[in-house]
């Protein structure tokens, strides 16, 4: 099936509309025709080759959803007309601990919804800036969100999983003071899961026209992380820190704001080393600084399903697939509330 | 009370002998005549004012074992005659979350034996370089070894705690593999304890020589950490690593030992930074990077008790008081298998 998508044809040339293929459908095969796929950095990290190892041709894109175009001969659990989802993974070796445990995103053989191996043509997978994607059923998610809300579930898929994961991991919920550090798309979702799970939720931002925002969105209290009082004033307090800066910055400020047992998790990688982290605070309240990545299949659907349980989507804003160079140049400015996400119908336009 | 003690007057002075007086017996205190007193890497650092604020005349030593003397009007627990030690903690506020918790180590008004705030003269703790203490009951712990092992029981109360402590919490027993990264004062223990728990033990030490000696203590295998196959052999394979070099290194070679939810916990905290750990290392398998700090008074009878019901002391060379100057020296170069404990009737001599 030869099917319209928007990739990079090189590092040096801008995503534009290419020709790809996609497998036939396998007997575990699901095939998706895409409606919405939402904007993730990584997306532009990868086919920019700011990361090492991107191939060519490039389709980025795994905040996807759609719906089921046609099921292979064993697949029960999705039908033709469904609404599912993709999000980052697509495949994984299916029988080590991690994936025994549901947990294939720590799977030594995961495979990425683009730029990870495959036998499909070219020879890696191309990911959601397309009309059309082949996935195995075990990496297909059900979405019973209205089907209007479709577009702001795709950032779900990755922004939302990405923050759900380690807030249940590590127990946000009633009673517990969790901190999320960096309002934007996984911020922003970090924001509203814990403060659907119950917890008191401090939103930390350098910015502060974001402090109505961030209330908005669900905190229960706002710290602009550049005024030393306000940062002070929440010392050893916070059972968890959520911190999704991918920027190098100071470690310390947040750690120190960790009660006794506390967990700060990071799930953005900085291109160059934070600061070193001071060792004396972790040592002084036997705190922990963690990370996580993505999720599992199954916790994603457990993330899906309580957010059509608590009406939560992603805050987005569309585009379509012609403004995707333009909507990079805002993420990278972090002028977008809070995800962008493209429209699929418009890549044949 | 006036006793002898060694001590610095001032950080460029040597530790000497010298006149110290203790308080009078109150209705919670136990009097201890000291027996013997191990010498801590802590003690070194402090008395030569390499950590801020040392307060002189300084007496170091935390690591005290001895004979109850006399006890106060309420005190039940102990009774002259006894086999008492003291750890790094002589007080703390007693009412908070942690003192509830069993973990005054981590109170914030915690009291060290030596250099912590105190009405009693001069204003300052004063350790276990001394021929008696006068201690609150809640920080002395019986001691149940045979009196011969007594001077090798000294090092538990702080060597001993600091690895059990976090041993404990992090859950090393069967079926579990468990990193002692150092084998020196804390990692020798470490390696003893885990061994005892029931734990897969892998020590990590720079120095082939050392091979053989951690075997003995209680290593299942060892690894030379220069030797990067070695290393990568145990790649993805922790449940737990103790770190107790307190030398700035390179944490991501012991990271990416760490099985999927492993955590590395340090124990040392290095004068200048080490290098900051690769973000990815952490986020890619869900892995911590933690501290601890010795530990509570109720977990550190649990030790002594364990130890004493597995026949565990630490290996120890005796000194007299006045070879502490070249002890020091000593154990700056890592010569010493592998506590120094000093002689407490030698004080007198």
């Amino acid at each position: 099936m030869t099917i319209l998508a928007y990739g990079a044809s090189a590092a040096n040339q801008p995503v534009s509309r290419m020709d790809i293929t996609r497998r036939a459908v396998g007997p575990h095969d699901v095939q998706i025709e895409i409606l919405y796929c939402g904007i993730c950095h990584s997306d532009l990290h990868q086919v920019r080759s700011e990361w090492a190892g991107t191939l060519y041709p490039c389709v980025p894109g795994h905040e996807i959803v759609g719906r089921v175009a046609a099921i292979g001969a064993h697949v029960d659990a999705h039908q033709p007309g469904d609404l599912v989802g993709v999000g980052c993974i697509v495949d994984s070796c299916q029988h080590c601990a991690e994936c025994d445990d549901g947990l294939e995103n720590y799977c030594n053989g995961m495979v990425g919804t683009y730029n990870g191996p495959t036998a499909d043509a070219p020879g890696h997978t191309l990911g959601g800036y397309s009309q059309a994607i082949v996935v195995h059923e075990r990496y297909v998610l059900k979405i019973i969100h209205p089907e209007e809300q479709l577009a702001a579930v795709a950032p779900l898929l990755c922004a939302g999983i990405t923050t759900w994961s380690p807030l249940r991991h590590w127990g946000a919920g009633p009673g517990k003071k969790v901190g999320i550090v960096g309002i934007g798309g996984l911020g922003h979702m970090g924001v509203k899961l814990a403060h659907a799970m119950g917890a008191h939720v401090v939103a930390f931002t350098t910015s502060e026209t974001k402090r109505a925002d961030a209330k908005a969105l669900g905190a229960d209290e706002v710290v602009v992380s550049r005024n030393a009082d306000e940062m002070a004033a929440h010392g050893q307090s916070f059972d968890f820190i959520l911190n999704t800066v991918a920027a190098p910055h100071d470690l310390d400020a947040f750690l120190q704001l960790l009660k006794r047992d506390g967990t700060m998790t990071l799930v953005g990688a900085p291109a160059t080393p934070h600061p070193s982290p001071n060792v004396f605070n972790l040592i002084m309240r036997r705190r922990s600084l963690a990370g996580s990545m993505i999720g599992g299949i199954p916790e994603t659907q457990e993330m899906l399903d309580f957010c059509a349980a608590h009406g939560i989507t992603a805050d987005i804003e569309m585009i379509r697939a012609d403004e995707i160079e333009p909507a990079y140049e805002r993420m990278l400015k972090g002028d977008v509330k809070y995800r962008f996400v493209m429209d699929i119908a418009t890549i044949g336009d």
